[in-house]
């Protein structure tokens, strides 16, 4: 499956929604076992949320994308498909949890691709399940100092954190994936599908049970004037850049 | 304490039962603090579940032998004794288990002594508290590695993943094993058993909280048609090879 | 902030008591935004609980000790300020647990500057919290190892464990953490201690919820003769060295 939402693949109410349906088809169509996430555009993995669904946005729209990025996260985190991410490109923020829910993670070994939850340096903070993704992935005291800090990972340093769990040449990040797919298609999916069921129903469930908060949590944080004020500085910069 | 159940240490019913009850004169015998736990027959350290405990048995026995597995994993993980897996073979699925109760693993370093959880590979799935003795081992991420795809490890990965301690020379696990207790017995018993208490508590509290329907839910999985037929024919495929 | 409670910075009553003091100072100080603790005495970062204040004394003044001691952590551990660790020398058991508590530590790299939780060493346990802070820094194996064996790790392996984040020369301890102090600085204050918070309130919670009856297990376990005899003759012992 290719990310194509240009320029960055931003993680709109739209795409978001198109992500979900698509998901849910190979889900249901028996001759799918495993998909593999990689962007269409290389350079770009995913740039995450999108800033402009939640800026200067209502309430009830706000709320309405959010509900959007938490379906996605809980589809991706126990789907019964090999979901495996082969990271062609940057994957701050929202792009990175995407990849953080994947079986497997293949990053291309570009220096200029930075991987991870910098949600911090926007004076924002990842919600408790980017959180609990982040620590089943790379610990405790990793996940502690990297969302604190917001730290965008080049590819070495992703490796060795256990960010992502292998880093290849540009040009072969596609092919291991494959590989990589051949290798966890060999496992009875009935069994496999099980385990991966009973290492991530806890960290999912925490989610369940507390989507309603976690989307009045996000809208009122979203709502306050100095965040508004900050995001549209930053969109602003943004668009400056792209003239 | 030296397994001794040809051809390949098979958990058995009855090595289980007389198993518990070893353990539990050593530990209602004050002149032992510690014990080794090692195979009689380099090569094997435990082949794990004996499956023919399981195939083709009726659901009384099936309980009985669930209860019996439980029980060794409950006195094994909280026991007293400083507990030191001296590995001196292969040590798949139930015979990892054991190991990765202990408080200490040395593993043999011959390429064919391979050690994991490696119960997908057959079709069925390891029980929550495998895997919860996994990740208290080697941490979230690299057990929900090596469940899905029932990793067995070579004695450098599983060295470098933490699923052992130390890997020496085949002829000197035993004389490590030895030089480990010795440490392990400088610190005082009272402190070093509420501490290790205190570790891993939890996790037992988890499998006494839930052992009746743990025990239902292996029966009523072992005897589904499919996982009988399975288990049969892996049965019959290891006669062949051994005829 | 720099300890200079001679000669070994233990955490004496009236020391727990001037430091949460100090810190609740800076903490309503708008105008300080971080913090490095320190000793005055490099050899030293502190030799952790001072003994004189559990060895001879009534329950009530034991009961007030311990209660200092939480107090200690309890801000600490969630402080609003950005805390680093210069550890200028030894830091054993509750000294050890200071550095535990801050957003970094660096370590000066002399192999008589040993580091750990040590209490079992001495025959006492350290209290769940001690465990929880250590297990969320160096992982649940790693901690349940140290805290059997009272492990006491010079700089390396400290680093290795991830007990300290950077180990550099003596002479370089102080400008590295102010070099990391002014990373930890450039985020946004707000987002950084939402984060903060986010990934230590459970565990802070759970002393929380049971403080008066840690309370009541310290007492009681530190008021037993065993234990008494064993203070004193470490006392005694530790007198005739200096002597």
């Amino acid at each position: 499956m290719k990310f194509k939402n240009p320029p960055v693949n931003s993680l709109s109410l739209e795409f978001l929604t198109e992500f979900v349906i698509s998901l849910e088809k190979l889900e249901n169509d028996k001759t799918f076992r495993g998909v593999i996430l990689t962007s269409d555009r290389p350079g770009v993995f995913s740039a995450g949320l999108d800033l402009r669904e939640m800026c200067g946005r209502n309430p009830a729209h706000c709320a309405e994308y959010w509900k959007a990025v938490q379906e996605l996260w809980l589809r991706l985190y126990l789907s019964n498909l090999v979901v495996i991410a082969a990271v062609n490109g940057s994957s701050p923020a929202g792009g990175c949890l995407i990849a953080l829910t994947c079986d497997y993670r293949v990053l291309a070994d570009n220096p200029k691709y930075l991987m991870g939850l910098n949600e911090t340096l926007l004076g924002i903070v990842a919600p408790f399940w980017f959180k609990d993704t982040l620590v089943n992935t790379i610990g405790h005291r990793a996940a502690e100092r990297a969302l604190q800090l917001g730290l965008l990972f080049p590819p070495a340093e992703a490796l060795q954190v256990g960010m992502v769990d292998k880093v290849v040449p540009e040009d072969q990040v596609q092919s291991t994936a494959l590989s990589v797919m051949a290798q966890w298609l060999a496992i009875p999916d009935h069994a496999r599908q099980l385990t991966k069921n009973m290492m991530r129903k806890a960290t999912v469930d925490r989610l369940v049970k507390e989507r309603d908060s976690d989307i009045k949590n996000f809208v009122s944080f979203i709502s306050r004037d100095s965040i508004q004020k900050y995001l549209q500085m930053y969109l602003e910069k943004l668009k400056q850049k792209k003239g």
